[in-house]
């Protein structure tokens, strides 16, 4: 048969995993200096665990797994007369694959509240399945990327979350603008021009500014319901360049000023990390879901510092109020981030940003002429091995070209070559593979220089 | 609802996880110095490519991912109408989860063997998913951890895989007898008793050797048809203590005496690696699996040294000639090892070998007395993170006896106490709360001082 990879899935060449461990690295150690630990979750969760969370068209793209053994004994029968494969489906299949990190993180912290620490400081670095049709940089497996504190409503953590993205983005060489704003703040916007019962209805249509442009918004709030009076208002308020200038049109004890007030102890708290000059307040950022009830967040590529790329959102998150009442544990509050790692290896990709030692690979490749070379070349990758150095050791004597491609083609610098006269001498030939230089070296040299290079 | 966790699947909390890391990690350094290389390959394949490649038995094990959409309308109508579950599930489903990574490696091969370079040295340290009746010590979910190099018959690789075997337990600190040996040897007595016919059922016997003992083999080859003076000899030469030994059973040009040979030269390249002093010749070695065709390898726990844990094997492997045949490249030899990752992780925690620093923790945990003082409590903390030290900030000033706890809860070891005065003279309490001391510092101090003990 011939080999086969399924639409929407990848494999991971050596070059690629290290790229993305790069990426995952980089995030983990900015994750684990702010005191954020890790956690998993199995791929494989209850139905019932998933079921419902993410609408009616996230239930359409779980992938359910058949039940083990003669699954029909237990099968709906009226399902499977009527040939109904949705009435079906829950009656032979009562596993599913893990959709996002969110959820199960709910269903974990309310299954291990007894033997976790509140507030709970985890990330979770995980592939997630989704059966999306395949396209473009659109996959059914792909990983996500998510730190989340649980169990406060402090303003510290969302100054903290803010600086991970800050740092997070510096260590990778990405210039990003960390757009913030806040649910009460929309909230407040709605309130203060007398549609609070319209307000999701505003909040659609003020997430799609920078696509449709003001005048789009303005036709969607109408379409909606919304008197023109009303949408002018509510455009003038988008307009503000800072949080500050919303004051003026907020009640007091409004949401509207509540949701200001706290932009402004994230702003103030957020001073405090002199580099941070890149949070940047937004009054149409949204965010399409529906679960956040304050501060919201949004990571893009600066694109004064990046004009050449054209690329979505990499990174958002934001506070939500009830992560774990569906699952029995109501009142918890809860903030969190999502880096997407997919768009940042490509964004990096492009750049050409990665490292030039990102990829690992050994040190020297070892070549004999003749067999009885190999000995003693394998003994010297076995003493350079002791000393932690990476050492390939070339199994096929013989001819030196079709060695030299192999250590070429896996990018090696140096090749340690072996022959007669190395073997009696105990010397060892090392051939620059970059320069073509090429020098004698004993046992100790050779250690002392590769050690050097590492 | 109850949050429930499936049978057979687990949640890894942040110390389980670090302590995980800590064997995958320890595997990869050495991995990585013999110059291997990562990949991945995704969770989900096509039932076509797991299918067969694992006997019936495996078979009924594999997690098949019901077809998306309306999956009855390609439905199997016979099997439906006859409810034939097994007959069915082929029409529903054609995505299963990995079985293995092995399979999945061999696939890979093949589809991708013109971007590789062979001999082509990969490792894999990825989930599998098998439908086994949940127990203590088995799960649905579990880790794999597999070094493989295809495209050679070179011995080096033995050697190599030898010594890494070798170098992981002793990094790890335990102690275990590495045994080997070759198929060829068990197919040379097979040879030497003139039962060739008989071979895989003679194996079978000797797989089983440690556990019946010489009388029950030797029972179970007389039902097998084999006469009692061939058991005789089997079990004659089954006592030998070397494989020198065997060379006196063995015709010149034999299989057997080919897999003495090929012995011998592992031992010879291991010799070089002169702390590799328990590779061990073990004539009974047979393993079940079927498609090894050169050395095998087992490794079991060094009973003298660790004699109060009864454990099965922790390590196995092999050479094996065909792996990728069934994806259409005959002829690619290969040997390759696997880490029990989730016995191994029990044998550690047994013997208390987990070093006392495997859980990443914070350095300290910043706490305010009231809320003014927690804007230079957070300050400290941005200040010190800046410096790469981790750090903890509480978010609800206040009382110190429940930050304290909360510290304590997560085996921190210094609380950097913040209140008016702290605030006042620019300074920090730092309490020791293993030894209880508390002493005041400046900035410049505590950094010192906590970049030290990293």
């Amino acid at each position: 048969m011939k080999p086969q990879l399924l639409k929407g899935t990848r494999d991971f060449l050596p070059e690629q995993i290290s790229k993305r461990k790069y990426i995952f690295n980089t995030i983990e150690k900015v994750f684990k200096k702010y005191a954020f630990a890790q956690i998993e979750t199995p791929a494989m969760e209850a139905l019932a665990t998933l079921s419902g969370k993410y609408g009616d068209e996230g239930d359409k793209l779980l992938f359910k797994i058949l039940n083990n053994g003669d699954f029909l004994e237990k099968a709906d029968e009226n399902a499977l007369t009527t040939r109904n494969s949705y009435a079906l489906a829950s009656s032979i299949a009562k596993r599913g694959l893990r959709y996002d990190l969110t959820v199960p993180f709910a269903r974990f912290v309310v299954l291990h509240q007894n033997e976790i620490t509140f507030p709970f400081k985890r990330y979770q670095i995980q592939p997630v399945w989704r059966a999306d049709r395949p396209q473009k940089g659109r996959y059914q497996e792909f990983y996500q990327c998510d730190a989340d504190v649980v169990g406060s409503d402090s303003l510290i953590y969302e100054a903290e979350l803010a600086s991970i993205y800050h740092e997070v983005f510096k260590a990778l060489g990405i210039s990003v603008d960390i757009k913030i704003n806040n649910r009460k703040i929309l909230f407040g916007i709605a309130e203060a021009v007398g549609i609070e019962d319209k307000f999701m209805d505003m909040t659609v249509a003020i997430d799609k500014l920078d696509k449709i442009g003001a005048d789009g918004v303005e036709k969607e709030l109408l379409e909606r319901g919304i008197t023109a009076e009303q949408a002018k208002l509510i455009l003038e308020m988008l307009s503000v360049k800072s949080h500050q200038e919303l004051k003026a049109f907020f009640k007091e004890g409004s949401e509207g000023l509540k949701g200001v007030a706290e932009i402004e102890s994230v702003f103030q708290l957020s001073k405090v990390n002199t580099g941070l000059d890149n949070l940047k307040y937004d009054v149409k950022l949204a965010r399409g879901l529906s679960y956040y009830t304050g501060c919201i967040f949004e990571v893009a590529l600066d694109k004064e510092v990046h004009p050449e790329i054209t690329m979505g959102s990499i990174g958002g998150g934001g506070r939500y109020d009830n992560l774990t009442g569906s699952f029995g544990m109501p009142g918890l509050s809860g903030v969190g981030i999502s880096f997407g790692a997919e768009r940042i290896y490509d964004v990096l990709e492009e750049l050409n940003l990665f490292p030039a030692d990102v990829i690992d690979q050994a040190a020297i490749v070892m070549m004999a002429f003749d067999d009885q070379s190999l000995e003693w070349a394998f003994y010297v990758g076995q003493m350079l091995r002791n000393e932690g150095i990476a050492v390939d050791v070339y199994p096929d004597p013989g001819k030196l070209k079709k060695q030299i491609k192999y250590a070429a083609d896996k990018k090696v610098k140096y090749a340690g070559i072996i022959g007669e006269e190395e073997v009696r001498t105990k010397t060892i030939s090392l051939k620059n593979l970059i320069s073509g230089e090429q020098m004698a070296y004993n046992l100790e040299t050779l250690t002392e220089l590769l050690k050097q290079e590492k």
